[in-house]
């Protein structure tokens, strides 16, 4: 049967990074063959890196080949796809607008897939393929993907507001976007991190003001938050934040931990504290997001990485070392 | 100084109940002087016996005597008063309506007050005295004060609608008004209890579905839950619910715990749920709670206890033993 022969870089039991060729019928009905440029590498791909699954889910590339039932794209135009892969469309979430959370979902990570955006090609539905700005080079439109999606949508679910007080904990991948994001709708954005190495450009990036937690036991702020977005890369001590929170505040962990949330029960009962857990974008949202990233210039800072096996293990490398500023691009 | 003698029942350091003389200057200013007849019995009482300070926060009385600058009260109105004594008025919190949360209130519990609602008589903060409608028996109004006004906050706060699908856990003090509110608001309630013993009256009560959980490793309850009032004793296994939450679905905590709340930090994120703190209730929403219970016909199923220390006594051991039918009620 004709079809395409493609690369994929996918996880192993022994956690390795596998380069293996993949086979694919070539689209029809409703998906879209795209040959993939950039990939943005993610804190969630390291979870799944002893899987037998192509990893990857902030894909960018260019639509090589429709399916017969495709509308809206067409051969040539740039697209990006993230961690979310089909939904139903019947679901009461996917009525309601929250396909994010459509019960029929599949979810990068928590199905087998044989593609991922870590490779040379991808078939995807068209019903969650973007079309990416033409303000946004694809390279920055990457980790927009999931970063960008997982914080924006945060913000536009949850009612953040200008006038609010909001936190972010961690300036990496996910937390310079959010400071970017916020700052560019009139929030006052303040910025924790763990030493103070970040600091000048957490600034920079639009954050108002700056705190150093290594070592601390007593945050002083000023006034208090009305919501904090938690982007590092491990679980805070809760009681830290909650003493800095406003009363009916509202917490957003973004945190990946098999690890539970240990959360004071009195002070959240007290302080009437939200705890809200978030996946990913809507289609909506994600548009959205897009949309205001390219009318204000939101922009991550990257750094490339080769679309090889090479690329894709130094890539994964510093950024579960921690040392990447902020989001790694695969570039094929 | 002309004042007013009266009896009062304490905590002390051994966790024994003191029968105690207190003195009190007459009101002055928006104070008022209320002579108990009922008080309910909350367990939240429990975690204070150790304290120097008077027990009971679910307080109902007639007016005896006014301060010089109190207004909208009168000699002989029965009135009644909950786990808040006084707010300022002017913090963001109270402006907003959530005076449940001023910054500067008095808190049972949390401020060693000489009075409380286990006792003869009590002077109070006009401020936070509620009047008694005359369709609510003052001894069905005592446990309106605390458990009413906790439960009631939440679907009135967080907008819980007609339409949503419901869970109380716990058959209790606030868990058998929970039922009848949401019931009387057309909710489908969909209680879940350690074993049978309450099936019967949890359906009389207006519950829908009734789940017993002693033992069971997973809930098989149909559609899933849109909401979770969670008025156990002990914290459960959070597992256990976020299998049958919606996604977006929203958990309230209302278990009273020094143990941190152990939530599965995966489930949180992928399925969007919200941990809700929340605590008694504003002045606002406890107005409209005394009228809905009014209007309704919501009422406590209470058991009588004689308000002395014996009284005290075993009517706290009765509700520390889980033997409470489901609230208990001094009486004067």
């Amino acid at each position: 049967m004709p079809g395409i022969d493609f690369t994929i870089f996918k996880g192993s039991p022994n956690n390795g990074i596998v380069e293996a060729k993949s086979h694919r019928d070539l689209p029809t009905g409703t998906q879209v063959l795209v040959k993939i440029t950039h990939s943005g590498i993610c804190g969630t791909d390291e979870h799944f890196k002893h899987a037998d699954m192509a990893l990857g889910h902030e894909g960018i590339g260019v639509v090589q080949q429709l399916g017969e039932a495709v509308q809206g794209f067409k051969v040539g135009d740039i697209v990006g796809w993230g961690y979310l892969h089909k939904t139903c469309g019947t679901c009461s979430s996917c009525m309601a607008g929250h396909d994010n959370y459509c019960t029929q979902r599949a979810l990068y990570g928590y199905t087998n897939l044989d593609q991922g955006s870590f490779g040379t090609h991808a078939i995807w539905d068209a019903s969650w393929l973007f079309k990416i700005p033409s303000e946004i080079a694809p390279e920055h439109a990457a980790p927009l993907m999931c970063g960008g999606a997982t914080v924006f949508t945060i913000i536009e679910t949850y009612n953040i507001r200008p006038t609010d007080r909001v936190g972010v904990v961690g300036v990496g991948g996910l937390g310079h976007l959010a400071i970017q994001f916020l700052a560019k709708m009139g929030v006052r954005v303040v910025v924790f991190s763990n030493s103070d190495a970040k600091r000048a450009e957490a600034l920079e990036l639009g954050a108002a003001e700056f705190y150093a937690t290594g070592g601390v036991k007593e945050l002083k702020i000023g006034a208090p938050l009305d919501h904090l977005i938690v982007t590092a890369s491990f679980l805070p001590d809760w009681m830290l934040y909650l003493n800095v929170m406003s009363n009916m505040g509202s917490i957003y962990p973004l945190t990946i931990s098999n690890e539970p949330l240990a959360i004071p029960t009195m002070p959240l009962l007290t302080q009437g504290i939200r705890f809200q857990g978030s996946v990913v974008a809507s289609r909506a949202v994600h548009t959205k997001m897009l949309q205001f990233a390219a009318a204000h210039g939101v922009k991550p800072i990257i750094e490339h990485f080769p679309m090889t096996k090479a690329g894709v293990e130094e890539g994964m490398a510093k950024l579960r070392e921690g040392r990447m500023r902020y989001r790694g691009v695969l570039v094929a």
